[in-house]
């Protein structure tokens, strides 16, 4: 997508140096716009644990080009050397089940590789594949989704329609168009007025700093509010559809998403606003049953929520809120139940959150 | 309450001055503890409207004491033009019912005083009842809900009753004691076991500043979290009971408080855990039927949202978070729906949240 009339994606392969990977460092935005050489496994363990880059299919794609570093960084291409440079990208972050999809799917592209030069080609092509099928999965999204938003334009007679949305899943997390936002660019960019309440989204202020940003620079109306607002909002009626992004849903329809999800989704079905989300294929669980027991929920550095990241005085510092001996706890995200959530936007179409209806769209996964 | 073993209320006449008004500078807390001299109902004013004190009972005597300023500065005892300061000070805030009664019991009580020096006497003598009152009605509400904890207490076998609350309503908010953190400082006091989950409340971070704070300078156990987190906590029997206050509250039960109690309230009735608030019957509003229509929200100024302020360098500073030209909305409080809310934990003792209910301890309200 544009920044400053460049077109970017959060990740690309150095122009000049193709044992170079290039990321946006996340953690700088929207002040900052940083981009980071990674080089290594350990380069890539670093971004994606430490937030560099961040939002589920972005992880995925990180985690392919980690794969494909460790192929070139390896002393010949003995598979399972590299697999344990493989398992180290797995469990740099929990929840995210893109991560571990990923590195599956390139491990059984390089398996067979008869040279190392076999397998650096492989890598790489394959890194590229994932890449270009999350771009073409978001598109599909943004056109499936961007129909609901058209349907209630229309019932509203052109009057803007107010999307809320929570964290970031845009481009920044997504390559291109984002899984939520997808929907927002496509409606933006057909002509369908829209206006997007960006939840700030605590302790990293992903909406804030990013969803934000992202919007702005494409010039859709937003405003950034509190994560405690959207109850409110949508009470009295300021909100036409939610929608969402998610770290991994199970085939039954329970969505693990950015912590705070789950009330924003109570507060929908409380106030008969739709709750959408919008997830790739890559981002469903086919074994899990139940989300809210047994997806991972990983919890980081309380530090995250005890100090804030800003900008002051055209830099950007970190400052306490909550006195210097006050604990503080950091779960990153929360299961939405199925029954919650009025539908899921894949790349696939639309559909209801149970296995019946997941498994319509996706029977070879039966 | 206790701060460096010095006894501290958010507000007191100055020991040698009495034309002078002391308070707690609440912006600056956790950081720094200063206090403010408030000389003239304009002083006052500022104090609400700024929110160097907040809450709704302490609003309420904050206002009690301006006008008591408002008689000292005035050139007689001319009843309508000190009536003028007092419609001025009532509408320095919109939403927290108690600065409206506090006016108009002090209008009453100065109505017919004889010389200037009697109303003065009867004003200083009626905010000082009113303070006073507030602290007993704190206090018992402290008994009535610390019985509620003791129960909680007992079923799980004397380990720890984890507590969750939003925003502050804690003796910053309330004098002595506090409204729902009286219920904690006095099981505390009696040895049963808890721990508070405190919600840093955004945007101005009351939980994370001022509740923390205070906890912690009363040796109980607590952990900040986000305002994103207490669905996951709920959902996972991380949280026994829920306890806020309110700033407004109708004789329906309907519950206006800090923008996100509402998320709260959803997540609670969603999970069984039980949902109580806490308030003294100066906070009631007699004559609105429906909360959530006729209550008035107050809209701030969206750079409490953009901007946040802590610790850097040993210095208070304010940080900006979202892009420069990203708008925000301040929304600061939301009303919770009566059918929400287990019970309210009043100075007569506790009630369900409806008209019958209510009307049976304040009978003489009919």
């Amino acid at each position: 997508m544009m920044n400053e009339d460049k077109h970017y994606r959060p990740i690309w392969l150095n122009d000049t140096n193709h044992s170079i990977v290039n990321i946006i460092d996340q953690r700088m935005l929207p002040h900052q716009f940083v981009v980071v050489d990674l080089k290594t496994p350990d380069d890539v363990i670093r971004a994606i644990k430490e937030m560099y880059v961040r939002g589920a299919p972005l992880i995925g794609v990180t985690a392919a080009y980690g794969v494909y570093l460790a192929v070139l960084n390896a002393s010949n291409h003995d598979y399972q050397t590299i697999k344990i440079d493989c398992d180290r990208i797995k469990a740099s972050r929990p929840t995210a089940v893109n991560l571990m999809w990923a590195v599956d799917v390139m491990l059984q592209a390089i398996q067979n590789s008869e040279t190392k030069d076999q397998m650096i080609a492989n890598a790489l092509q394959k890194a590229k594949d994932i890449e270009s099928m999350e771009v073409e999965n978001c598109r599909k999204i943004g056109e499936f989704g961007s129909e609901l938003i058209e349907k209630i334009s229309q019932q509203k007679q052109g009057e803007p329609v107010n999307i809320l949305t929570h964290c970031n899943a845009g481009w920044l997390a997504c390559i291109e168009y984002g899984t939520a936002t997808a929907p927002m660019y496509i409606a933006h960019d057909k002509g369908i007025p829209i206006h997007v309440w960006v939840d700030e989204t605590r302790p990293l202020n992903q909406g804030a700093r990013l969803t934000a940003w992202e919007l702005g620079k494409h010039g859709i109306s937003h405003t950034v509010i509190t994560d405690n607002a959207g109850g409110h909002l949508m009470q009295h009626n300021m909100v036409d559809i939610v929608i969402v992004g998610t770290d991994r849903t199970t085939h039954t329809g329970d969505v693990a998403n950015k912590i705070g999800t789950y009330l924003k989704a109570l507060a929908a079905k409380d106030n008969h606003v739709p709750f959408y989300v919008a997830l790739p294929s890559s981002t469903f669980d086919w074994s899990i049953q139940d989300g809210v027991h047994d997806i991972p929920i990983e919890v980081r550095d309380p530090n995250e929520v005890r100090y804030i990241q800003g900008l002051y005085n055209h830099q950007i510092v970190n400052i306490l809120i909550p006195p210097e001996n006050s604990p503080a706890a950091n779960y990153a995200f929360d299961v939405t139940p199925a029954r919650l959530v009025t539908g899921l936007i894949t790349e696939r179409g639309i559909c209801q959150p149970n296995k019946n209806d997941i498994l319509r769209l996706f029977p070879e996964k039966q």
